[in-house]
């Protein structure tokens, strides 16, 4: 049914996180949106995204494709985080793309690319490790 | 500095997750991420959010951006939060905006606004209730 | 009914450790419990707790008990979370007592009585704040 | 160093609890201590844990006992999850061992061994799968 909708490609930040704060708005539920309450919500919801695959091993998760329901049920638990992670920077006024960009170019001098390919943490020696 | 770059008005969902999918390419970090990798890794992000409203009340959250240094430092956790959101439903092939206009289409049936106006679930009765 | 047990004046930590052990056991469910894979399942055990007070003020909270069949309900779900804390215990063969004995007098240190009565952080000036 | 302390097999549920409700005391934190924020802290620790375990494979989180500083900040995670457990009981005035004795028969119904054995949760057909 999803495939009926514009996708990522046709869709700006903004226009999503409006679709979220009118809803919110239409049930007069801004008095539960607290900051802190989102917070917690958004906490659940990662955590029902983390249930399905606790007893699951990671190549096995690699393939959850192949089972569409399990897809389409992982796929919700992700937009219920996202949709969250709207309402609370709409609680906050924070734009997202112009955060998640500059964070991005902080994560690059962190993690240089040359340095890092392969490898995911600085071992005791100061140098990355695998 | 973040104001430098375009906003949530100028960037399509789809831009984004090409952003976060070139950073984990470049650096070769795709065996890190299995779906049960990020899933853990979006969940200590949604915690580091957590964090920062746990000894402060509801109001108090509410006034956060009164402190700009604190509304940076959560703008990067929410930011973070996305950015994993990108990532697991990039190695999944996701479609977030649709998934999103589905679900809060399930959403207004499960909650209609005319009904849960205020109220936040249902009661023993069945009722909603604030 | 639960009043029937022994309770936590009558039981030691490593009573509950080897119920715990032998539950799993029984199952032959250790192929399961990876390190990794119980601690997703305690996140995911944290969140149940997390959900119950996500749109309650602070004070409703400590109200809860007023409620048995919430307060059962929240009970239940801590009884999981020191379950799974257990669990991972079990596995990687930490004695739990002796830790946490060892991590308050560290505690005590970082947080000195007569400087924290009643804040709970440090300001940017290096001094306790509520 | 913790091997100086009475070990799990010589401490009640009930001594680690009391140790945890007089360093509560002695800062007079239990204005910051409703069951909601401790919760919220609880989450914040077992995603602590969780970290330490994200980019690992499952099997290599059975060995993490090998490295003897990983074990240690992995077991004060744990003692982290357990102290909010205890802080959390202690303001709600629940009984752990009571609980979790009762939980564990409630599992063991709804789990039976013979039928779960190597097994982990029912199919679509309603049979145990792995």
């Amino acid at each position: 049914m999803a495939d009926a909708f514009p996708g990522d490609d046709q869709t700006t930040v903004a226009e999503l996180r409006r679709n979220m704060a009118a809803f919110v708005e239409e049930r007069q539920w801004r008095h539960f949106h607290s900051p802190k309450n989102i917070s917690m919500a958004l906490a659940v919801e990662a955590a029902e995204l983390l249930e399905h695959f606790q007893w699951m091993d990671s190549e096995e998760s690699r393939r959850l494709g192949d089972d569409p329901e399990k897809l389409a049920a992982v796929a919700e638990e992700i937009a219920d985080v996202v949709g969250y992670s709207f309402a609370i920077a709409n609680e906050l006024g924070i734009d997202l793309s112009q955060t998640i960009r500059a964070k991005m170019i902080k994560n690059a001098e962190k993690y240089p690319a040359e340095q890092f390919r392969g490898k995911h943490q600085l071992g005791q020696d100061g140098k990355p490790i695998g």
